[in-house]
């Protein structure tokens, strides 16, 4: 999977490189002490290099599929230092014009674009081209697919700025939440479908019947055929990857797909489907698999977004947002029979056990996953349960790293400032995020630092909120059971290990858990008592929607993205059966064939054939097929 | 898996059966002409069972679970001769007693009993008590639960005439019908599971990331937990099979499940379910992790159908029946996001290609799979789809066998005399089936025999529609898009192989399809092109709801039952990602911590990362890895 070849300009900007490298980074600084966790980790990377390097010249041959290069156009308010008017109202309705949407970003609160909605014909229309683009698809060999994947992934890795630059304008975000939760999530779930889903799609051989006198000469195999078009309707929050993720596994298996994105980012979401439909072109071939839908947010006199959900057009929907449109969804789904995987919010928590005697390593974990697009993350960490015995410890680090040198909102654009959490889609929910941390500290909880939203002064309409930290929270108090979106970290104080388990098991949300302790067994335990699809041991998961079946149970959600479950969620199987021998017919035994001679010997023949084909007792089976013999005569 | 001991006194029978059955069997009957047949189908027996003894003895061992033996009272009204007065008004609900649900059986009209349906306060007490009988079984072993499917196994292979004679007396079907499709399938579904249920519970282990410097100490695994309680509602048309399928899969995989049985089957229900129970009991487990409900047809002032269907106790529904119930049933199980699985019908055909030149074999197992329990099977054959060469030889070996000595009509309970097709449920679709088939005739079809309802001289109050034979139908016609699910054969004319196909899909139902033909690479073509989900060449499918995904698309359903796809559907999975090599932590870069040092330089880095872990350039990662070394200083 791998091009291994150095030509010698290569090979003499690598002896430069480690020239460079050991002469400037090891030996001028070996002597100093603090530079010392520099070396171990710069030892680490080159020993994995070496060990890499190693790997692929012996093992791998090179790529069978080539990508094609492609560029596009950056957008200019990608671009560094773009000025543009600030909208004094944000809503996504500008009401001077109440059938245009207006995209703006939320850092800043500039106006990137406006878009004239669709309505019910638009959407007729997609989903005819769709249907028309996907018979010919379907008919795509693997070599076909993987060739668009892997352009697709030739791009990602070569315009990480442009992409993460387009998703942070949009969203409000930094830099690093766009590179580590939208950039690398695609690119992983790319590399898993270039490397593994071939696999996966390969028809599965079954078990035949287990009928003693069959089993032989049946087989079965399941085939893997894709459905046709299939749609997704996601959400804001990670606009890049929740735009891709669905279209690599739809066009893998040979789907078209339509996706309706959210009214909140659709500036952004144009633009990552331009690039699909661009990497399609390039490879010749035809760039209607891939299409964006969009609607008006409140019900339009035609109520597209009603029309786009029941459209008997799609034989499969991908849902990742709020319970109530879930509801809506699936109301609509049930006339038509629409399978509908949804993926709703989780109230995800990190335990920390009391063998976890180091708490700094988990502490750094802890405020990434929590602050990370500022908590707006459907698997964001929203509970630190810990265990009694490392309580205080936990409590005062977190509150030292906080206090000490708090972090710093703002728009990381520009790079004009070093910023550590970004700003939020909008300003929606901080009234409810206040009165619940207000009723949390009425309940005995208590408020180290933030807890309201925050007035940038040199961003007035961007959408901010404090990093907030909120300890000796309890699992009765409402800030314990919803679900907050935001950048909120709430502590939790458990009596024992086993008491964290009830605390973590109590939210009315299961998605995912991390587990934290040097006692591994112990870990393992924590693990098997959760009632939660996700459970990270000593880490982060923060590759858990790829290889494995990802999606909530309870209020989380039902139905898999993500693996192999994902994978053939959007195609049928179609069994098929055959003898192996060819030209073995199954007979109908003379007895059993209309019309039926004699039904009282039919009935013995029967009940001794069935007793001899199924029992697991050789004796029986010995007299079963003497009683059939004697019962065929 | 078996049982190898033979005593002298096996012995001694063994030899004695031989001795009988050559000297009786063989000898002397080898010289008559007419009986070739019967020798060559002893001599196959005869081999198959040299074969397998042969196996079991080399390869297998004794059962590591012991089934244990058990007894059941008969019920009254499955025994011979039974008499009963026959009801004159065969409504399940007297109209002189509109709460009280009565059964009858519908080959001769006789009462069977009286039954108080369920209501809401009923439904969430046995909510609460298979929710407490769950939190146990939750904790069986593999072994505990394989202890009682052996049980259940035994009873049925032992009790295989009373179970026929049960679901004969509450259906009308005939006892070969029972047998075959009832009583093989459920074993057959239990051997499945017994021999293959517990690999497919294994945890399995998933690829990790596809991260370059993380995947060679993460290891992920996926394990498969019981969801709870669940419910299945089930269709009257195979009570046995219907009820305790379900059952089988539920407590093997852990959970309790609540059946809600179909008001017409409640009598046999009732025994079926006892079975389970007291399978149950003699293993030591609590018997209410399975139990029956049944509700009032039409809306009572309680609704307690939808008040079963949409109750957030379930975890999981199955359900077997109308597509109008279907969507009903959708309708509420989306305010719990409860997972459905849909079985609605098929309109499964037959195709007889070109190549299958003899048509002989082929037409015993068409009228089988036709007039099978009256043609009331989900998976019966709806319609023969013929290549025109054959065609005229198909449709007169159809009618030569179904003119020259009639199918007989009647009820089997006694063997009074011989009968090939039973009673139907209830003569609720008489008038549209007539209709339909008047319409067809209107339109150009020929109806050769049947055609309408039959009154039974016996039985007066029985349900019988003659078995019919229509040919010359075609696609436009309303009965060739209609689910019959009566005894009613539609041969339908291609004009080619390819034609075939295209009929075929024509129905907006798809679940089965059975290709016959001579030429296997043409089978194999026909199987590919077909929309649907199963198809089988050269057999009817008896077995393919229990080791492939079984469960149409379309208008015929969602979800799938039986197979492995089934099992895992009724078990939540929890991915578990740990260390492989302990106590190796993912540090999160200090770069990268919190607070940000240099936003410049923490961009800079996380870019060389994505690429050097996820590059398919080796020289590309060797830039990136200095890269990365350069930044981190």
């Amino acid at each position: 999977m791998s091009e291994i070849y150095l030509n010698s300009s290569m090979l003499q900007e690598l002896n430069l490189f480690v020239q460079d490298y050991v002469t400037k980074t090891l030996l001028s600084r070996a002597e100093s002490q603090q530079n010392q966790r520099l070396i171990a980790t710069t030892t680490l990377f080159a020993t994995l290099f070496l060990f890499y390097v190693s790997y692929k010249l012996l093992f791998t041959s090179s790529l069978k599929v080539k990508p094609i290069n492609f560029t596009l156009e950056i957008p200019d308010a990608a671009k560094n230092n773009w000025k543009s008017k600030r909208l004094v109202n944000t809503e996504i309705i500008d009401p001077s014009q109440p059938n245009i949407i207006q995209s703006h970003c939320p850092a800043t609160g500039q106006h990137l674009s406006s878009y004239l909605p669709k309505y019910n014909e638009d959407i007729d229309e997609m989903v005819t081209i769709a249907q028309n683009a996907q018979e010919e698809w379907a008919k795509a060999d693997l070599d076909r697919r993987l060739k668009v994947l892997h352009t697709l992934h030739e791009y990602i890795i070569n315009n990480q700025e442009i992409i993460a630059r387009v998703t942070c304008r949009d969203t409000g975000k930094t830099m690093l939440d766009a590179s580590l939760g939208e950039i690398m999530a695609t690119i992983d779930k790319l590399n898993w479908i270039i490397r593994y889903g071939p696999k996966h799609l390969q028809p599965s051989a079954r078990s035949g019947t287990t009928n003693y006198f069959m089993e032989w000469y049946r087989g079965t195999e399941v085939h893997y055929e894709p459905l046709g078009v299939v749609s997704s309707i996601i959400s804001w929050n990670y606009p890049f990857y929740n735009v891709i993720s669905p279209i690599i596994s739809a066009i893998f298996t040979g789907n078209a797909i339509i996706v309706k994105c959210s009214e909140q980012v659709i500036w952004s979401s144009e633009f990552f489907i331009s690039i699909v439909r661009k990497c399609l072109e390039v490879c010749n071939e035809d760039p209607d698999l891939v299409q964006l839908c969009y609607c008006l947010p409140k019900s339009d006199k035609y109520n597209a977004t009603n029309y786009f959900i029941s459209h008997p057009g799609f034989k499969h929907i991908t849902f990742i947002g709020r319970k109530t449109v879930a509801n809506k969804i699936l109301n609509c789904a049930a006339e038509s029979l629409t399978p509908v995987v949804v993926e709703l919010c989780g109230k995800d928590s990190y335990i920390v056990l009391e063998s976890q005697k180091d708490v700094s390593s988990v502490s750094s974990l802890i405020l990434r996953t929590t602050f990370q697009s500022s908590g707006q993350s459907c698997i964001g960490i929203e509970r630190i349960i810990v265990s009694s015995k490392r309580y205080k410890q936990t409590v005062q680090l977190l509150k030292d790293r906080l206090t000490t040198q708090p972090l710093r909102l703002g728009s990381d654009m520009d790079h004009l400032e070093n910023i550590d959490v970004g700003a939020m889609i909008s300003p929606k929910t901080f009234d409810s995020l206040e009165e619940l941390i207000k009723d949390a500290v009425e309940s005995g909880a208590t408020l180290i630092c933030g807890g309201s939203r925050y007035n940038h002064p040199n961003y007035p309409q961007g959408h901010y909120f404090q990093p907030t930290l909120l300890v000796d929270v309890t699992s009765d108090m409402k800030i314990a059971n919803s679900d907050l979106f935001g950048p909120i970290l709430l502590v939790m104080k458990a009596n024992s290990d086993e008491d964290c388990i009830t605390i973590a098991n109590a939210a009315p949300y299961a998605v995912g858990t991390c587990v934290f302790g040097k006692n591994v067994k112990q870990c393992r335990y924590v693990a098997k008592k959760l009632k939660t699809t996700d459970v990270t041991i000593n880490d982060f998961t923060t590759f858990y929607v790829r290889q494995t079946p990802f999606g909530g149970i309870s209020g989380s959600g039902s139905g898999k993205f993500g693996s192999k479950e994902g994978l053939l969620s959007l195609c049928y199987t179609k069994s098929i059966s055959f003898n192996i021998i060819p030209h073995i017919p199954t007979p109908i035994p003379s007895l059993l064939d209309y019309p039926i001679k004699n039904n009282n010997k039919a009935w013995a023949f029967i009940d001794s054939f069935i007793t001899g084909a199924y029992t697991f007792s050789s004796w029986k089976r010995v007299k079963s097929v003497f009683s059939m013999a004697k019962n065929s005569k």
